[in-house]
């Protein structure tokens, strides 16, 4: 491993900014943690005795990287990171799904991943062009959710559907006719939900995939957020 | 009024940056609106021509300002913004409100009036120590909704219960022991939802305030964001 770079999207590992998030990927995926760097002021920082003697018992090395730290995070405090490898696991096709086409924002992405597993979806997928799901940002914004989510990219629509011939798909849709409280009322044992591009929505052909979905919102605004309106959906949906 | 500053919140005036923000801020309060100003690169850019014909109609002066733009908008590229007064309207005793206690993300704040509007709740609180209401980054994130709410700061919460004493009051909290399919199912007709801070939450005495509500979320996240639990808590009490 080149040493204490900042992020790149075509490196093979990427970094959990913060102590919470660092100490979600040791938990859920010590397999894949390289090392955890630690930032100079960190002693006697809520969560970072746990962290180091978390890193001691999986045999994990801890070192101090204060200027990397700082690459990596930019602006923001980060007093600790786990250098983590990228993974990737097939949903499970017995499981509900969440579908992202095209998201463009990282945050957005990393909060759905956080709701996702907090409402229990832990199978998500990402269509491509999208953020990196791996970008510290992402990984950041998900709290370290996405350690404990099974991910993964795919590079068209029609790959995942061929994956997953046979699910009940449910794109979110500003103009379907079939309002959230119905669609639910119908739902099979296992589902997909799909959401769109931030700006731009699911394109047209997706009404037909499945059994498009509108959220009942008013004209007094054009749409709802995107990571507010699959916050909506998954409730819905599983509570 | 002293000439194109950045905003500064001792001002009684703010920006609403970007076209549509600015092109709602026209709408909704035209008698607020004290000039437009436009970038020189926005000729022929969506909505800049509709919104020189509205601030021609409603006598409206429009000037280039290409400095003072992005001395408001930060590294963003914004094409127009409005110069308008604050303004603050009492909250409607006969309707729905969301009061928002200490909020500390101005962006979240913006999301969560978007979301409001759109799903009909059109009175909106906010409890000082919180994020300015009027920062242009909070009319950005609410793409100009702020306009169409009426939205009123409290300087204490027990300023706003003094306010509106009989109201039945819905504090969203982690503990408490009431989930929100429950909660709303005995809903009356008229209600207050009220959400804490995004890393403290509700104080605890805020339980004894009303009927303290929990999202049916899982240990597996701390909490959610706090944009979704009010847009999920919102839906279940307005649709």
């Amino acid at each position: 491993m080149p040493s204490l770079s900042g992020y790149k999207a075509e490196l093979d590992y990427s970094y959990a900014p913060g102590i919470f998030p660092a100490m979600e990927c040791l938990l859920a995926r010590p397999e894949r943690v390289r090392r955890v760097l630690l930032h100079s002021g960190a002693a006697g920082r809520e969560g970072t005795e746990k962290l180091c003697a978390l890193a001691r018992e999986k045999g994990i090395r801890v070192e101090e990287a204060d200027r990397a730290l700082a690459r990596i995070s930019g602006k923001e405090n980060c007093y600790a990171a786990a250098v983590f490898e990228k993974f990737e696991d097939a949903p499970d096709p017995e499981k509900p799904h969440v579908v992202l086409h095209n998201p463009g924002d990282s945050g957005n992405v990393g909060t759905i991943l956080r709701t996702a597993l907090g409402l229990g979806i832990e199978d998500v997928a990402l269509v491509r062009p999208c953020v990196d799901l791996f970008d510290p940002k992402t990984v950041r914004a998900s709290m370290g959710s996405l350690f404990r989510l099974r991910v993964k990219v795919y590079n068209t629509f029609g790959e995942y559907r061929t994956a997953f011939p046979d699910r009940a798909l449910y794109p979110f849709m500003l103009d379907a006719s079939v309002p959230l409280r119905e669609a639910v009322k119908n739902k099979p044992d296992t589902w997909t939900l799909v959401f769109g591009n931030e700006g731009r929505g699911l394109p047209k052909e997706f009404a037909a995939y499945g059994q498009a979905v509108r959220i009942e919102s008013n004209d007094k605004v054009d749409s709802l957020n995107l990571g507010i309106a699959a916050g909506i959906g998954m409730y819905q949906f599983m509570i």
